[in-house]
């Protein structure tokens, strides 16, 4: 039986917020349905998998995978707000600040990020005094002000900004990549990975992040709300910054092959000096597939246009 | 020359969160104005104070000080919100979300709160093992649903809450006594305070807390925006628990003065194990012509009805 047959990643996303018995109606009903509708966990299951693949033990690479998680969700409760991207919709229900509020859902946000930076202690607990300190530096850095944050903010004020490379680059880094090199680089920093697979896992992360967020703007071109689960079309509505909106269907989609190829040489170095990580393919496939569906969505657009 | 001479918290507390040289020009310029408009930093000076009492080595306690601090910024930050109290002013100037936004906010609040996780980490990182553990539950207790959010959440929906004593504790509890708690007895731990002064150390945090909960409520019955610098007398707009509108000022004044008293007999026999604490006298003090100055105005008050 395979290690990760044991794990239920949905199980443990409700489980690892424990709520005591005395807490307000309001935030219990708000943060247990946070709690209760997870997303597809894909970003778990490859933390928890990567961690393994670094000698992590199971229960350490678990309070990772659902901190990561954590700090993931609470980022789209406060993106979702009225005051950042106003969105009605999320995984096909309201978000959680048309349905319990607007405090429902920073309070909840915040109960999410406050339980995430425990986990991730406890994580690193157990490891040698200098490699605690890069992990928690590596998480500090991509969460805040050099990392998220920053991604955060340019996106909202995008339309005050210039709409060049430079611009877009940082928004997708801040906002994209910075989770996904989270996802990828600190569960191996926590199993003292060398140097040189780190930047690989670095690269790796810089491709997918990338060619996520073209896949993410595609989507938003092409799709409306009953299909993505969010609400649709909205960068240009909103002056966002759009890859496929900037260069057009086809030259997004180019791109975002070529980001999967890179990704693809990238992954076949790693896998030579660490094996373990063969997963990885997995997930790349699962990209390909949308890649595929999204390119045939295109394409069909192009003959009805 | 005392220690704490060459101690400025205020200079520290601009200094602790390092701003990057690329940053989105809105969050700089809200979160600039967040870092160099600190509060008055009592709560920094007792931290700092009280760590060093427990021989913890200063630059520790200064981590602990400030992250302490940007906690409880943080807070304020979040509290502002049109969501939640809608104030508009704070310590005499106009709220961050007013003149920077909500984003503006939000996300200077969470940059403050990345920040402050990592310095509380790196205060305890030197601990033996189950020290760090025990202070970095006790930090996630205080701040999370059993704690500060849960007392945010009960405040907020007070209006469809019993209006009783239960509530109006849970609700002092977890929204002013955490924080001070966190501020008195988290540095102790991190010092490895004997059981016994950590239980006198929570009285007198609890007694400290209740008053000052007291002290706000007398000042947001009996003042104005011009005094206290925030927008005043807004528990009875709000419908928000206000001991002194229950109770009436003078019950709430006797009140102030009993919590005052027990915080006092409490603090004396801690002194006899621990004398270097002798500076809480000082700010024992402070409260204690804060009650003096809060009963004159409702002498005043009660002479001009």
């Amino acid at each position: 039986m395979n290690v990760f047959d044991a794990v239920d990643p949905g199980e443990d996303f409700a489980a690892y917020l424990p709520l005591p018995a005395k807490l307000d109606p309001h935030l219990e009903e708000a943060l247990r349905h946070v709690l209760d509708n997870p997303g597809n966990l894909v970003r778990p299951r490859i933390v928890l998998q990567t961690a393994v693949a670094y000698g992590v033990e199971i229960a350490r690479a678990k309070d990772l995978a659902i901190a990561l998680e954590y700090f993931h969700t609470a980022s789209l409760l406060f993106d979702d707000l009225p005051c950042m991207d106003d969105a009605l919709e999320r995984r096909g229900s309201p978000c959680v600040h048309i349905a319990y509020g607007e405090a429902g859902a920073i309070l909840s946000a915040l109960a999410l990020i406050n339980r995430a930076y425990a986990l991730s202690w406890r994580a690193v607990s157990g490891c040698p005094q200098s490699r605690q300190t890069e992990a928690l530096n590596y998480l500090e850095e991509r969460l805040g002000v050099g990392g998220l944050l920053d991604g955060q903010s340019l996106d909202l004020h995008y339309a005050t900004l210039p709409h060049d490379r430079e611009t877009n680059r940082r928004i997708a880094f801040g906002k994209t990549v910075s989770l996904i090199r989270l996802a990828l680089v600190l569960p191996a920093i926590v199993g003292g990975a060398p140097g040189r697979e780190l930047q690989l896992l670095e690269r790796i992360a810089t491709y997918w992040g990338l060619s996520y967020q073209i896949a993410d703007d595609l989507k938003d071109v092409l799709q409306g709300s009953a299909e993505t689960g969010k609400t649709g079309a909205r960068d240009i509505l909103l002056d966002r910054p759009n890859y496929a909106l900037a260069a057009g269907i086809p030259a997004a989609a180019e791109r975002l092959r070529r980001l999967i190829n890179l990704g693809d040489r990238t992954l076949t170095r790693l896998l030579i000096s660490r094996p373990a990580v063969a997963f990885l393919y997995k997930l790349r496939g699962n990209l390909e597939e949308e890649v595929t569906r999204l390119t045939e969505a295109a394409c069909e657009m192009a003959m009805t246009a």
